[in-house]
């Protein structure tokens, strides 16, 4: 609120007599409780999204915005249903080169083959083990899966949440030489702010691992970790030697939070479908799909990373690249202009990437 | 807040002249002011759980919940992290004679035999069809998972949704004639308004279907969809003929939220341990155990049945006849006294048990 009595009362305590105090007290007191009282409003005046050039994008959120919120709005929306999900990787963070996580979690595999010298010899590791950049870029995604199974299941969820939270600290992306966490774009933590300052609960729906986004989930996007949906590997509940309960992550997958697993995900985990949904790859399709289906105003939009000199350049639009990691597909691109998505660009529509600019 | 500037000013409108109007109305701001500045302190001087008798299971809340609350206790906990779970049958309403999902399952088969005829003539659809309560209240588990999924698969979310709200509406119970969701205990709804009042998120963790206590839970309970956990089938992501988005659930159970299941099911779906937890069989032993070993200033509570007068009556304790549906155990009650869980006695703790009473 930036409302706060007790200081102005100390300013003006030396200064101003008994009487005249008291009068200003109550001034104060009722400015205050204007304050309060149109505070809503007040949020509403203030320009949101100041990290975004004016043009369709920013306007389709806005207008979305106010169409859902704005009492006796034909689309007026009550707070407790409205439900915005987001996927992570390419639309709230940096994906390239690698997923974040898939960093982690061959950082972690020096630490495996200790434990088990045997796999040393043993395909994916040795390739991992080698250092060889450009062979561990082409690990096929079942190897990959294998990395992980064998670096992130068997040991404890608190083991793993400190593993993670300590990679975190220390690890710097090869290109900004910034914390992972520092490369999540500014205009679209404004995004999250605007819906939340809007009543919306904002979510995580991400192809990424459940346990290892809810690490940073709340510090980084201030989404609690019960807002993060993500792939998802069950737990088995045991007692450790000293009786006490202990949840071992299990390698056996409860969710695969990508394509349909999006839209089966957000059932699981939320039970509403979203109002507003924001993905960048063929793996958001889905989720986009299902909330665009979805009775009144609703909003899907796409992220086109096309801004090569500010981040990455990588999708069917103007012609750039394919890409394997976070594939924006020219059939995703036609099913965005049919059913009503809005695409993003990042080069037209954000003045600013990163906050540290 | 029961605070209304309109109100007050509309009727003082009439009678008082002009100039004392403005002064009323700055009082009024003032007062207004005031009442949301000591709101909180207001909360807290209300007494709480009033359907509650003295003694110590309301002592043990009332304790627990200033002890995490009160800013510069030694087991403050901020509001983020406050998290309280209950188990739903037998702990928030009735579960005797049957549970109340499996009488709507139940209720299902004749529109399952229709479309399938064949299965008249096969168990347990047989029994179900023959209307003897006896041995239709015999009927085991196996037969019963069997008609839940020929019951509540195959169909999409919606058509789901749609025939749990119409039984809701109009079923009622056998001995109070009342419909289920009347059947909830007062002294519950209590602890999870005084619970919210705190800064708590309240969830349900229950064996039952998760897609069919949301139905009712926000309006039952003020909890919301994302807020119920509870034993889950998967779902499939389809279209249907007019290419329009479909959920429809899948006989595939990604979650068996009972014993283990319920931290396990916590654990996906809330990412965070519990500070409280409450239940009233051995399906709820390992959620209380997960609440209890973590840190700082934990409730576990136990409910027990004992008032056959004015509920029902089984369990252990006072050598009461031991139950399959909702058992608690005297190895239970054990555990209860060893770990330091409180158990609540619905006949000596509670002055009275359901709102229409």
């Amino acid at each position: 609120m930036g409302f706060s009595l007790r200081k102005p009362l100390e300013v003006a305590g030396g200064l101003i007599p008994r009487m005249h105090r008291r009068g200003r007290w109550q001034q104060l007191a009722l400015s205050g409780l204007l304050a309060l009282a149109v505070s809503g409003c007040v949020t509403a005046q203030t320009e949101p999204l100041p990290s975004w050039n004016d043009g369709p994008a920013k306007q389709a959120i806005v207008t979305f915005v106010e169409n859902t919120t704005t009492q006796g709005s034909a689309h007026f929306v009550p707070p407790a249903e409205r439900i915005a999900t987001f996927d992570q990787d390419g639309t709230l963070w940096v994906e390239k080169p690698m997923y974040s996580q898939v960093i982690f979690v061959l950082s972690r595999v020096p630490k495996v083959v200790k434990a088990k010298p045997e796999l040393a010899k043993v395909e994916p590791f040795k390739t991992v083990m080698s250092g060889n950049r450009e062979a561990i870029g082409k690990l096929s995604e079942k190897d990959l899966l294998e990395i992980l199974a064998a670096t992130s299941t068997g040991i404890s969820v608190e083991a793993f949440t400190t593993a993670a939270r300590q990679w975190l600290a220390e690890a710097k992306d090869p290109r900004w030489k910034k914390s992972y966490t520092e490369l999540t774009y500014l205009p679209m933590q404004e995004v999250l702010e605007y819906l939340r300052a809007n009543g919306f609960k904002t979510y995580i729906v991400t192809g990424g691992g459940q346990d290892f986004v809810r690490v940073y989930s709340e510090a980084t996007y201030g989404i609690p970790p019960e807002q993060v949906v993500g792939s998802a590997a069950g737990t088995s509940y045991g007692y450790d030697k000293n009786g006490k309960p202990v949840l071992t992550k299990e390698p056996k997958l409860l969710l695969n939070d990508n394509d349909a697993g999006k839209p089966e995900g957000i059932h699981m985990m939320i039970g509403r479908r979203p109002l507003a949904a924001f993905g960048n790859s063929t793996g958001d399709q889905q989720m986009l799909e299902y909330t665009k289906a979805g009775d009144g105003a609703r909003l899907a939009m796409l992220l086109l990373h096309d801004d090569a000199q500010r981040e990455y350049a990588y999708g069917p639009a103007e012609g750039l690249p394919a890409s394997k990691v976070g594939a924006f597909t020219q059939a995703l691109y036609d099913e965005a202009q049919k059913d009503g998505w809005t695409v993003i660009s990042m080069k037209k529509d954000w003045k600013q990437i990163f906050s540290w600019q």
